[in-house]
């Protein structure tokens, strides 16, 4: 049994994970960041790909925003279909802020690197991991790393370890509130090789159902289409996702769509969870850990770093000065702000989508919606407010 | 059997049916008015209180106003609690614009004595109206008045009847597309013998339910408390109706809100519910014979207003210039307005209410959505332009 004393043990190299264990070090606090698959999988696992300004900002400050700056596309707005008619919503118009195209995948790698070049303790393919003694004053995390029995001591657990992870389940269910939500939505999602068609993202409220055109890289695409929500992906060959795609993107879509190779597919049910409160003891849950949203608003990950950024201050207050205040408060600091994107990811996804249930009244309310929110500068700004995380920023700020 | 030949036949007097009567007059078209009910009955008939800065200046510009600016009472804003803390709204201060309070009852009798006083046709008691030739030139109104058959010869029927009216009845059921939605609440309503508790409107988003307290007059109040759907109001003593009004309204609700006589009470069940087109041949329908909104946002008389506007213009560019344009579009002209009246009420609704199969998930949305309508400005100016109406003229002007 191999024994390892650090001062925040990080179950998960994810953006959060590995976000919060380069946050520590800046502020001279030392982790380990335990990850069960492999780090060929967690720089390659393709998932969400926008970051809100202020999250790019935070990004850059911490030093590792190089390569975003070089290779990311900075968005100041965005387009918006109704039918066959196209509307532009500009964001620097409405709240002065920009969001930045830059895949997961690729802020993963960065981290992962900067981590590597500052000798932190990573491990990966990590196994059987258990987390014991999360009321006490030092926790232990128990797990087999290259196939050695290891036990962490640490002053605090970071829970980092997404959805299914461990971190989450080791609190006791009497001790958390859960709230969960399924949508009656799923999204195919494919990666293309085609360099952008478009030069900002197009999101489209077709009658058909929506579909979102985004772009990854010069080279990549990666392409969205609302499909029912028990569809498996199965009976979309790829001339009937590139057809579909093109009928809802617009009349114009067929001239610029050119179908690509498709590298990858997959079927993502919305979903909407939260669990309360987000730590326990000396456990802290962030991100995906604690809450899921439906992919629309891409959330997920700006939400994520919004808890680590909460959580590095906490840590950073209490190994300064000794007050567990901010630490006490984390789960009460986040949460406003988790639920207002829960809120704007449920009204986005239901803004666009067309539910196998509507009536002519109900989509007929959604209509007048979306027209509004073309036409209405206050609505638009409500919007944009929300889409670049301004809303989320107000909360935390007060 | 009477024979009388008139250029518009207002089936209805109701405050649309008036009002286009009047707004007819003052170009010089003569209408005949045909009300089923007697002229006590419509005259203290208690609906809505609220009317858009736009609808009151349309009655003032009509020369209907006077008694409205003397008793009607101007807001430029109104109170909304959350749980226990309260915020007000600035109408004037996010949209430049504000509401009158002044009962629909009461605009009745002013449009009514300004109607008689110009010897206009009304006619109140009138029964068996029937539509006879609505898709030829000559529409025929058959009907009894005053016991005696009459048959009146017209060149277009107006449909301000209401909902259970004849006129939306006498269009083949092929010709219109109906939109229908039943909401699950339903609002007790009390009109109480009690001076003014507040200065402007208190609505409250309680976890008990929705609950709003108007004034009416100097001496008469409306409240309204949310309950079930199927609640017929018979296990509401008014103790019981005053300490329920008493929680929800708030902490401080109980020492203003001194109970007074409750001289009536209603159930009102929520619905929305529109007619496309709102015209066949050459019958117009106006009001709620074409649509019904949920109360929550008092939008029913002031669409109805709306419609009248657009439909008196349009038959006075037919009796002027014989255009027959602005007629046929009609229904086209509304609707756009009518579907984002109905969108909103949908929307103040659904943020008020408390609904009985409400999850932990949704009533934290409905929180954050409250939260954030008082906390950014751009969400709440978006609230206030469709409270005032600023978004409806949005559209009727584009």
């Amino acid at each position: 049994m191999r024994a390892v004393r650090t001062r925040v043990a990080v179950v998960g190299a994810g953006p959060s994970g590995l976000l919060l264990s380069h946050l520590l070090h800046t502020q001279g606090i030392d982790s380990v960041v335990l990850e069960r698959r492999s780090r060929e999988h967690v720089e390659s696992r393709v998932r969400a790909g926008m970051l809100e300004q202020g999250v790019a900002d935070l990004i850059r400050q911490a030093g590792v925003g190089a390569r975003m700056d070089r290779e990311g596309f900075v968005h100041d707005g965005f387009e918006l279909r109704i039918g066959d008619r196209r509307h532009r919503v500009s964001l620097t118009g409405l709240t002065g802020r920009t969001v930045c195209m830059y895949g997961q995948q690729e802020l993963v790698k960065d981290l992962i690197r900067a981590r590597t070049e500052a000798a932190a303790t990573l491990h990966f393919g990590v196994e059987d991991v258990k987390l014991h003694g999360l009321t006490g004053d030092a926790p232990v995390v128990r797990c087999t790393i290259d196939g050695e029995p290891t036990e962490i001591t640490c002053d605090f657990v970071a829970g980092c370890d997404g959805f299914h992870g461990v971190s989450r389940r080791s609190v006791p269910a009497s001790a958390l509130s859960v709230y969960e939500h399924e949508y009656p939505f799923a999204w195919l999602g494919v990666l293309a090789r085609m360099p952008p068609v478009a030069s900002e993202l197009v999101y489209s409220a077709h009658e058909r159902g929506f579909a979102l055109y985004s772009m990854r890289t010069e080279s990549l695409s990666r392409l969205y289409l609302q499909v029912a929500p028990d569809d498996d992906g199965s009976t979309w060959p790829p001339e009937l996702i590139w057809k579909e795609l093109a009928t809802r993107l617009g009349p114009d879509a067929s001239e610029v769509l050119r179908p690509g190779p498709i590298l990858e597919t997959s079927v993502t049910r919305m979903r909407g969870f939260v669990a309360e409160p987000m730590q326990y003891g000396r456990l802290f849950l962030a991100g995906d850990a604690a809450h899921i949203v439906p992919p629309t608003a891409a959330k997920g990950l700006n939400l994520a770093v919004g808890d680590v950024r909460t959580l590095a201050q906490a840590f950073a207050r209490w190994y300064s000065s000794g007050d567990r205040g901010p630490l006490d408060e984390y789960s009460a600091t986040c949460l406003p702000a988790v639920w207002r994107a829960q809120e704007f990811s449920a009204a986005m996804t239901w803004l666009l989508h067309r539910p196998a249930d509507s009536t002519g009244f109900t989509e007929r309310l959604r209509r007048s919606r979306l027209e509004n929110l073309v036409s209405s500068r206050a609505a638009a700004t409500e919007f944009a407010e929300n889409y670049v995380g301004v809303s989320r920023d107000r909360i935390a700020g007060s």
